[in-house]
């Protein structure tokens, strides 16, 4: 297998954007990540997209074909490829991206991720979302979400004696870093006080505790590395990628507090890269509720089990601690268009190791790791990327 | 890139299996390939799955943890992918399946293709399908996928003096050939006239011109060719393997009598194989509508382009014809439950160079090819198989 570099990174505002499709979002992202490169139509080989449910969402399959068209380049007749692992579908659409670019088969490969949650009400949304759950031994049964992360939270909290105010501290600390980030769908402070106080959506978790229904997208060019500098001065390369599953329903697994399929994920991805838990300068990890980010800070071994909240409230995650999380904002505050989070972690990480991070800005970021979840954990997929 | 073998394969019967689920169909065919390929669950590296919409049939989507937990496999934390491109989904898996073979990243592979849908209604069935078209261009105004291919058949037949009847001999053959299959959904025996004079869908295609709505799932199993023999002495090999996009609406193309898709994936696919249109001893193409099938034997190089209609009828594409497509009743008379086809296609052609295809077995048969075909053509993947 051949090594594989980022030689591009494009991302749209996060939001809710009524004024945009999910076509134009995605076209967007691939132009600024084509232009990023420096490269031009004509040097694409493949294109892949994650999305979880356009299906639902704005009532279109057949996706690839879609963002082929709607960027021009099926007059190429250029492959594209969608792939779907529920809010895991952007990070595993770069895995196969990757692996096609590693093979050999593929020289000059964009992915990207995309999705367009804000065209059907709150409620609909969350149906559509309910889909990444087993739907019939959970959905059907009117669990939710936020009700599955809730009983995570509750037993986390028995477990390891974590509170309902570090819980609020992951939200307060990501909305902290979302205001330094210009794409973020939330660019306001919050406060522990106003996490605890805020509508109650399933108990321990208030609506501040959740990631929003966002619209946007997110694009990267993958080239292999030893072609990369004929494009670009700015490469990063992926030095580790692993992906692992758990049983898609809660109830089957024996601990609630640890995501196997993170563990798993991970171990192979730093094997991969010959790098450890300590030797990782950021990471983007999947905070689609606030317990999730203390569930994952833990699995991925940055911090030991059971030690994430307090970690979060000793500020060790923040922008300046000594193992930053989420410096976008993560999904809670960045925002949470589900085809597209896994594609904007790696951009966000790309852009940290390239000193490109502005007013959020890691110092002297030179290894990163993305993390993204489908469901409660039974989809993982980690990457490490690094600076060459 | 190494090469690739295909070692097992399972099918289910496909028809109106309202009496069994999504996740029973899929565990079903990946059990009967596990077996066949004699490996145990230990051996597996990774799970691909292709399935169009199962958001809309079954309110479902993650379709990749759920395959692993129904079958099991998530025990072992299994990578577990879904790859979708509307009815091309199946033929894609199995791509991003060889693909992840090819690179080395994964050994023992298991690829899977499911739709499960009957459980909504005809009228429903059809507005999922119409999702694989260009929803804003073309599914918005009315236009479902029996008028596209409608418009396709009245250009050909205007181009090229392909008859009606030409078109009927596309489904009288191939639901001759299901009657040999005992998967098929459909085994009867039908006549020209009973084609023509069906109940019109769009003009001028008959109910008896288009593939039924089907439930169903196959599976195959990947390997390494030089560890293929470790498992069993039944190996096929994956020779070439190609894949192209086109516009997704058809007013975005010239021509809309040859499917370029198809014309570059097949260019791609005997390439990498280094064989020539003349030395496929029998293929399994797109015939989801009869059109369909004689537009693939011109863009696959079979015959000339606009003799498709003439070699149907004089019987060139039969069992025992110098160029037999769809011994297996193609998805005309085998059935159609998208996701699934890609795959089933495959299945077929494995049977038929292993020698193990029964009454349908096709004479000396060394090399076989699929051609998978999304929506009207914007998708294709095309595999070439090999007898090692």
């Amino acid at each position: 297998m051949r090594d594989v570099a980022i030689i591009g990174v494009g991302i749209t505002k996060f939001g809710e954007l009524w004024d945009k499709s999910f076509r134009a979002l995605i076209t967007e992202a691939g132009t600024k990540a084509i232009l990023d490169a420096g490269i031009e139509g004509k040097d694409i080989d493949a294109l892949f997209v994650g999305s979880m449910s356009p299906g639902r969402f704005i009532g279109q399959e057949h996706i690839g074909a879609l963002v082929a068209d709607s960027s021009g380049l099926h007059v190429m007749n250029i492959p594209t490829t969608r792939v779907e692992n529920a809010c895991a579908s952007g990070g595993l659409a770069l895995r196969q991206a990757y692996i096609s670019v590693a093979s050999g088969i593929h020289d000059i490969v964009v992915v990207g991720g995309v999705e367009k949650m804000t065209d059907v009400i709150g409620g609909e949304a969350t149906d559509i979302l309910a889909m990444a759950a087993d739907q019939e031994w959970e959905a059907f049964f009117g669990v939710t979400f936020p009700a599955l992360y809730a009983m995570i939270a509750r037993r986390h909290m028995h477990e390891y004696g974590t509170t309902r105010e570090q819980l609020a501290e992951v939200a307060v600390k990501n909305h902290d870093n979302g205001l330094l980030n210009p794409n973020a769908h939330f660019r306001r402070k919050i406060t522990v006080d106003s996490v605890l106080n805020a509508t109650m959506v399933a108990d321990p978790l208030t609506v501040l505790d959740c990631s929003p229904i966002s619209d946007g997208a997110a694009a990267l060019v993958l080239a292999p590395l030893d072609k990369a500098k004929q494009y670009t001065d700015k490469i990063v390369k992926i030095s580790g990628s692993g992906q692992a599953s758990d049983s898609l329903a809660l109830h089957g697994r024996e601990d609630i507090c640890t995501f196997k399929a993170t563990v798993e994920a991970a171990r192979q991805a730093y094997k991969q890269a010959g790098v450890e838990p300590k030797d990782i300068d950021l990471a983007e990890v999947h905070d689609c509720f606030t317990i999730a980010e203390i569930l994952a800070i833990e699995d991925l071994g940055f911090v030991k089990k059971g030690e994430g909240g307090k970690a979060t409230e000793e500020g060790r995650t923040r922008i300046d601690g000594d193992i930053p999380i989420n410096p976008s904002g993560g999904l809670k505050a960045k925002g949470h268009p589900v085809g597209a989070t896994g594609i904007a972690q790696a951009a966000e990480v790309v852009l940290q190791l390239r000193g490109e991070a502005g007013e959020r800005q890691v110092k002297d970021a030179e290894i990163g790791l993305t993390h993204n979840i489908g469901g409660s954990g039974a989809t993982c997929v980690v990457h490490i990327l690094e600076v060459v």
